[in-house]
Parts: C-alpha cells; sequence; structure tokens
C-alpha cells in the first residue's frame, strides 16, 4: 500500500488524519504507535520515522513526513484531499490556513495541557497536580474556548470557516474531544459548539466515532467517577 | 499602494514579514500598530482589522489575513513570494510546512514566553515573576533550543531545511532573537546556531538589521544590566 499512517487514536492529530484518510476513502496501511507504551520514545522510531518522537507521521512511498497541518497540506498538493474540505483557491484556502495555524497556541495547546495536567500526568506519574496549577490550566483553557466559540464559530455562519465545512472543522472538533478525558465536556458549556460538533461528527462517521472509541470510553469514566 | 501591511517589529512574525517583504521588493504600505500602546486592543483594530487583536495582518486589496504563516503561504500563491524562498515542489514545500508548523509549539511558544515573564510582564505590571517559575519556563525554553539545534539544525546541512535557505530559516531567526530581550543569547550557548543566524542575516540585510533596531538596542540594556 503506497500511504502509511503512524498513530495513536489518544493523540488528536492523529485522530484527525485517521478519520480524514478514512473518509476520503485512502486505502492507507495504519501503523499504531501505543504511546502509553511511549513506543514513540522507542530508538527504532526516532531514527526511521520521528525523529521529533511524535505522532501523527506518514509514509508515502518513502517520503517521511511529520506535523499533521503540513501532512494535510502534502496530501492536498498530491490530489488525495478534496478540494471542499482544503480549497485550492487562494483566499479560501488562506482563511482555512489562517485557523489552522492560530489553532495550535489559542486552542490546541491548552486543551491539550488541561488533559494532560489534570489527567495524564497523575496517571502516568501516580501524583496529584495541586489545585492552583490546575486552575490556572483550566483559566487559559476556557479562555481558548471562549475565543474559539465567539471569534470563529461566533462570526461565521456554521462552520469554522464560512458555510462549508472544510479540514479546519475536522481539527477543532477532535481538539475539543480532548479535555473530556479530564472530565470537561466544551459542548456542555457552549451549545454553538454543540451544534457544530455535532454537524462535523455526522459529516465524519461513521469514521469519526470509531476514531473515538477510546476516547469516549475515557470520558464516561470520567463521568462516574465525579458521580462518586 | 495594493498590499498594507499592519505590524510591530517588537513582535517576531511582524519581523518575518516586514524582512521578507522589503527583501522581494514588495512596495508595501506600512501601517504601525504599537503594541506597548495597546493599539492592536483598540476598538478600530479589533473591529476593522483583527479580531483576535494581534499583529501581524496583511490587507490586500481588501483581503484581510492574520497569522504570519498563513499569510506567508498566500502570498506564495499569490506568486509575491519567490520560488527559491518557499518552494512550490510537493515535497520541499512540504519540509518547509512541517518546520513552519513545528515551531509554533516547538519554539517559538517557549521563547514568546520566556521573554514574556522575564522582562514584558515584570515591565508592564510593575512585578517580579518568582524564580521558581522563571526557572520552569528557561528550562522549557532551552529544551526547545536543545530541539532546535540538534534536531532541525544539527541533522541537515546549512538551513534549516536542507542547503537551501528559504522562510523557515527567517521565522525562525527572528524568533531566537527575542530571548535576547530577556538577556538570553542563543547564539553565546549554542555555535551552530550562531554560524547558521549570521547567514539568515547576511541574506536579508540590510532589512534585516534594519527590523531588529529596537530589538538589539534593548538586548544592549539587558548586557549592560547585566554588568551592574
Amino acid at each position: 500500500m503506497p500511504l502509511k499512517l503512524y498513530y495513536d487514536l489518544m493523540s488528536q492529530p492523529s485522530r484527525t488524519l485517521f478519520i480524514l484518510l478514512k473518509k476520503v476513502q485512502c486505502d492507507f496501511e495504519p501503523k499504531y504507535v501505543d504511546l502509553r507504551k511511549a513506543e514513540h520514545y522507542s530508538e527504532e522510531f526516532t531514527n526511521q520515522i520521528n525523529r521529533m518522537q511524535r505522532v501523527p507521521v506518514i509514509d508515502h512511498n518513502g517520503f517521511i513526513l511529520s506535523e499533521s497541518v503540513a501532512i494535510v497540506r502534502y496530501l492536498a498538493q498530491e490530489k488525495m484531499i478534496p478540494e471542499s474540505l482544503y480549497p485550492s483557491d487562494s483566499k479560501l484556502r488562506a482563511r482555512v490556513d489562517e485557523y489552522l495555524e492560530w489553532q495550535h497556541v489559542g486552542l490546541r495547546w491548552h486543551c491539550a495541557m488541561y488533559f494532560r495536567v489534570k489527567s495524564l500526568e497523575p496517571a502516568l506519574l501516580g501524583r496529584q497536580t495541586d489545585e492552583k496549577t490546575l486552575a490556572g490550566y483550566k483559566r487559559r483553557m476556557l479562555r481558548a474556548l471562549d475565543d474559539f466559540d465567539q471569534k470563529w464559530l461566533g462570526i461565521r455562519n456554521q462552520f469554522v470557516v464560512g458555510d462549508t465545512l472544510t479540514v479546519a472543522d475536522l481539527f477543532a472538533a477532535t481538539e475539543l474531544e480532548q479535555p473530556r478525558m479530564a472530565g470537561y465536556d466544551p459542548k456542555e458549556h457552549y451549545p454553538a459548539i454543540a451544534t457544530w460538533a455535532k454537524k462535523v461528527q455526522e459529516h465524519f462517521n461513521p469514521y469519526y466515532d470509531e476514531a473515538h472509541v477510546t476516547v469516549n470510553k475515557i470520558a464516561t469514566k470520567q463521568i462516574q467517577m465525579a458521580k462518586l
């Protein structure tokens, strides 16, 4: 098979690519890298796949590329992503790019860090993050969610960039699933996000749900634990 | 004039675009936004230029776009950036994109935050950041610099992406100037960075130096203060 995808569905951008490739009927070879077993730190992965020790990574006939946004652009250039999801028109594409560049520090970092300090590090290191530190991370995540809700969804129409669903929506939706594993579901607090997220999920189903099986399990556990 | 650039040379990506546009002989209209006077928070700027309240922003015949990396891509699409600086070949471009996507959280965030907590916030808020917090930010910046030094410059040849200077080098170089304003010059600690940075500076001069006049003044003051 010509395209290999190195991924773990615990990683948001891995889920984005997994869903995207399935949706566009790309017959890729899945290469699971178990982050919880630290397989991304193995010598083999580091030396042969990604020296940055992260997923996702693609191997396209020997061309190995990391960074999910760069991967989507490359696949679009190679005509593997349809025009509708990543437009080729200069101005339309620039609007999608504007979001994709903004989200790194504007949204992704804060959702990822909240999940990390609230759930991941305590589970891995066996110690709780202190309340004050955690409150800081939560505050910054909520500010990022406010921005996403008001300055992206709020000013536009149906989707992140205008009235058409693009890769920007998929990147955003998978990102907002992450804090659910730390007991915080943005959809419960932001009605516009809930409405929009449902449309993104439906567009990409059954692959969206397939990619979120483990995330959903962990999120359900969080809800049960909160009730105890 | 067809292209307006909203910028402040205290901002790294503003410097990148300022230098790039001058180097490619683009006769742009400079629109200075004084960050120190909080002009980016003004109602006019927020409502008409960038709701995210940041620079740089371009206005290209009425098409307003933020996010420096998205701007560079748009300008390349519009044939305003030469092929050599941002290649159109799918794989070469993907390598440049890979760096541009990595740097947001991989390098930029950490250099920017160190400058912010060490210099900017104490100056604006009139209080010093406590030593332990500052040490954490410095540690994360040094780890990012290690990555840049070893995993980008170290594995490649002369430049960030192979043997040809691209926009990736300019983005990286302007970023690494930022911690100098907090008294830390990466060039003094990483010989490979020093050698590379000189080549980038020379390639883009006189515009590189022109864009760094204020940065250099502040960095010099930091050195003098450290000697007291």
